[in-house]
């Protein structure tokens, strides 16, 4: 692989799209410095007890960051978000070519 | 990384758009707890003989699970997609941060 | 995990949209046998003195493709367009279904 690549953490979130205007502003304060974001729709299970999948409206947000800034970012959805909105964050390891800007 | 997280595979799939309804509920019996479809496009050969790309209009599906049953998808797409559709499927590793739903 | 599944690279590229028809010919020069395209929107810095996120209408072009192909494509990405466009590129591992493919 190209030497100019160097190891990032790749942070996925998808969530409700009604989120975006309050979760932009948190990630940028864990440390991230910038955002993909996508329209996406999907299902998940809201519990064990209701094994239906729900349609809905969503936002998929990828974030490039390092080690430190992803772990507080999965910190931060976990103590925030997690026990009030449908939420699934995973966490990818990336080669990344311009890695100044991360 | 966050102690919170724990790997997991995630399973895109890109097809033409027409499959979704095909492919959702076989997903499920596969296993699946959960899916993010994203509207997209692309290109690629259809097989040896013909290097043209084509267009079309594709969904991708991504869909996180345990190494079990990310199997039995790529098995089932195999089977059933492969030989009558331009459908492609490849599997990540991913730490994720709610285990319990997927 | 199935023994179908071959390792590939899985190379990202988020820009903006504007660049879409000058960069696919370059990916098929450089080897890449097919794409997926979604279209996104994002922010990000655009170098160290203006620390705010600017809003942009992005596409996200997606290659599997082998390791070389992989190295080409960054290479070629790095020379021909990042010092003049907000381009983002990460490779990540990925196992690919139809290997023949890619």
């Amino acid at each position: 692989m190209s030497p100019a690549l160097t190891p990032k953490k790749l942070v996925t979130i998808v969530c409700e799209a009604e989120l975006e205007a309050l979760l932009l502003p948190e990630l940028k304060r864990q440390g991230a410095r910038g955002y993909t974001l996508t329209e996406a729709r999907g299902q998940g299970d809201r519990g064990v007890r209701d094994g239906a999948w729900r349609a809905s409206s969503n936002i998929r947000i990828e974030v490039l960051c390092d080690d430190a800034v992803a772990g507080k970012i999965v910190d931060m959805l976990q103590t925030r978000f997690y026990a009030d909105y449908g939420i699934v964050v995973f966490v990818v390891d990336a080669s990344v070519l311009r890695p100044a800007k991360f």
